[in-house]
């Protein structure tokens, strides 16, 4: 597939900001100042800041023809529209593709953010050129979209890709909708470091979870802590039991994974492709590849401004 | 989409059995007498038999233009080659579309058994109008196969929907690669049974694995057996854990479940849409069906037969 050689705009609409980008296939070419997402209280108002700075980045790049934005929460991507952001008060069943393309005069797409980041990974990041691509974020909670046969895959009601729901212990801890076993109940930010802080109590060392960070984590482990690098081996332990059920289930050609926990590295990446390896069978594991993300806090922009340019 | 309207051949290749029949969509016209798969050994003598029992049902149904082949085991499906089938010795590295279509003229498709299960499931089955379909087999092992976005979904080494092979427990039982918490583990007939002689004995009822067969408990739970309810509650725990965890991940419009565990019905399939609704969100339960499978030992005809056509 040939880098797309439209302009398009990119908007990774977050709980906090709201960004934008200007793209060019792989190219982002511009960023503009975000916008603060609880400036504009109400979908209207914040809708129609961000075609203002459409606008003014138009005059800046007359070729733009198309928009596309990510959000944060269960949207029909068929329709452009958003069905509820938990966490934005006030959006809940807006028509944003409609009311944004009316504004506008260009077309707009409407996806969910972590759809967007696994786009931007396999149409310009650490997937591209391959044809199944399972892409992961790991933060707070554990997001995940899925490119399968070449092709954004989205579920019957757009709702794939929730990683962090699957579970890995039928008897385990509940997640957040009574889910045994849940992922993110593991390796989760909060979670690491509520782990962290039992580890270390076991041992005679105290600590709080705010010194139990993955980042604080990955320093001591760096450091030659042993605990550390202990818990580092547990979470590969079940994140790596994750991926490999999916492998099992995909066959796919890369995993993906960013997100702050990721920053870890090779105290991640190392004993998650050991783990992973030892679950898979020779034909599946053999076709693998985990990688770390090629983009981080730009995913959204790329992933929205290709999906955008792609549909055109 | 249609019913085809072409006449093929399936063949569904067993360790046991050659089984062969001639379709029209949705129709199965004629079946023929099993070849025994024994009664030839090597390749080229199985192959040169399927080649003239197709030359026979030629001569009944002229109109036949296409031949799909569905084996146990790991095939290429764009290449029809045979990687290897396991419980068939001498078959390893085999082009049986290449072998099979210049003994016949006919075009060849070939394809893994639990694939074609899926696609007959999906293209005339319970699944049928369905957009995404996760279909299953409950036996001696637990396999599967996808239908995504209303194509058959096969992974990047054609091994993708080993339902079998994921991990319900990430300290579990290990399963045949060494993958902890193995599905297939805990609910492949033999688990089943050993299982029950366990929680039987754990009651003081004393009895063998051959009493204990899946028919053999559902026939209890049916008259009334409390511990063999139970029983049956906790495979739709293992189970349900794993289906949720796939609709978590894919987001399917149905899970269309055959093979003899199944044949259990609503012993099964009550206490399992209780475990999976209970797992999953709102968004992703109501999009959700669990239905038995429409058809049982004519799936591999009907799958690759439809395969074959639809291929035209």
């Amino acid at each position: 597939m040939q880098d797309s050689e439209h302009f398009s705009i990119g908007i990774d609409f977050g709980g906090t900001s709201v960004k934008l980008g200007v793209c060019r296939g792989a190219e982002l070419l511009t960023t503009d100042e975000p916008i603060p997402t609880s400036a504009h209280p109400g979908p209207n108002a914040l809708i129609g800041a961000m075609a203002e700075r459409v606008e003014g980045l138009r005059q800046a790049y007359p070729g733009i023809a198309a928009i596309g934005v990510g959000v944060p929460g269960l949207v029909d991507f068929d329709r452009g529209y958003v069905h509820e952001l938990t966490n934005v008060p006030g959006w809940k069943h807006i028509p944003l593709k409609t009311i944004l393309s009316e504004k506008t005069g260009l077309p707009v797409i409407v996806e969910n953010d972590a759809n967007a980041m696994a786009y931007a990974e396999w149409r310009y990041g650490a997937g591209r050129g391959l044809r199944n691509v399972v892409a992961l974020t790991l933060g707070t909670g554990v997001g995940g979209g899925l490119v399968l046969d070449n092709k954004m895959f989205r579920g019957s009601s757009f709702s794939a890709g929730e990683i962090g729901q699957m579970s890995i212990d039928f008897n385990g801890k509940p997640g957040h909708y009574g889910n045994l076993g849940a992922l993110e109940k593991y390796i989760g930010n909060a979670q690491i470091a509520e782990h962290a802080v039992q580890r270390y109590a076991e041992a005679g060392v105290c600590k709080d979870v705010a010194e139990c960070t993955p980042k604080a984590i990955a320093i001591a482990a760096q450091n030659g802590d042993d605990i550390a690098r202990q818990i580092w081996a547990e979470l590969a332990d079940w994140l790596g039991t994750t991926l490999s059920s999916i492998a099992w289930l995909l066959n796919p050609d890369a995993f993906v994974i960013g997100g702050g926990v990721a920053q870890a590295g090779a105290l991640l990446f190392e004993p998650l492709e050991r783990k992973v390896q030892s679950m898979l069978s020779t034909v599946v594991w053999e076709k693998l590849q985990i990688l770390p993300a090629k983009f981080s806090n730009e995913a959204g922009i790329i992933g929205n401004a290709a999906l955008a340019a792609d549909a055109l």
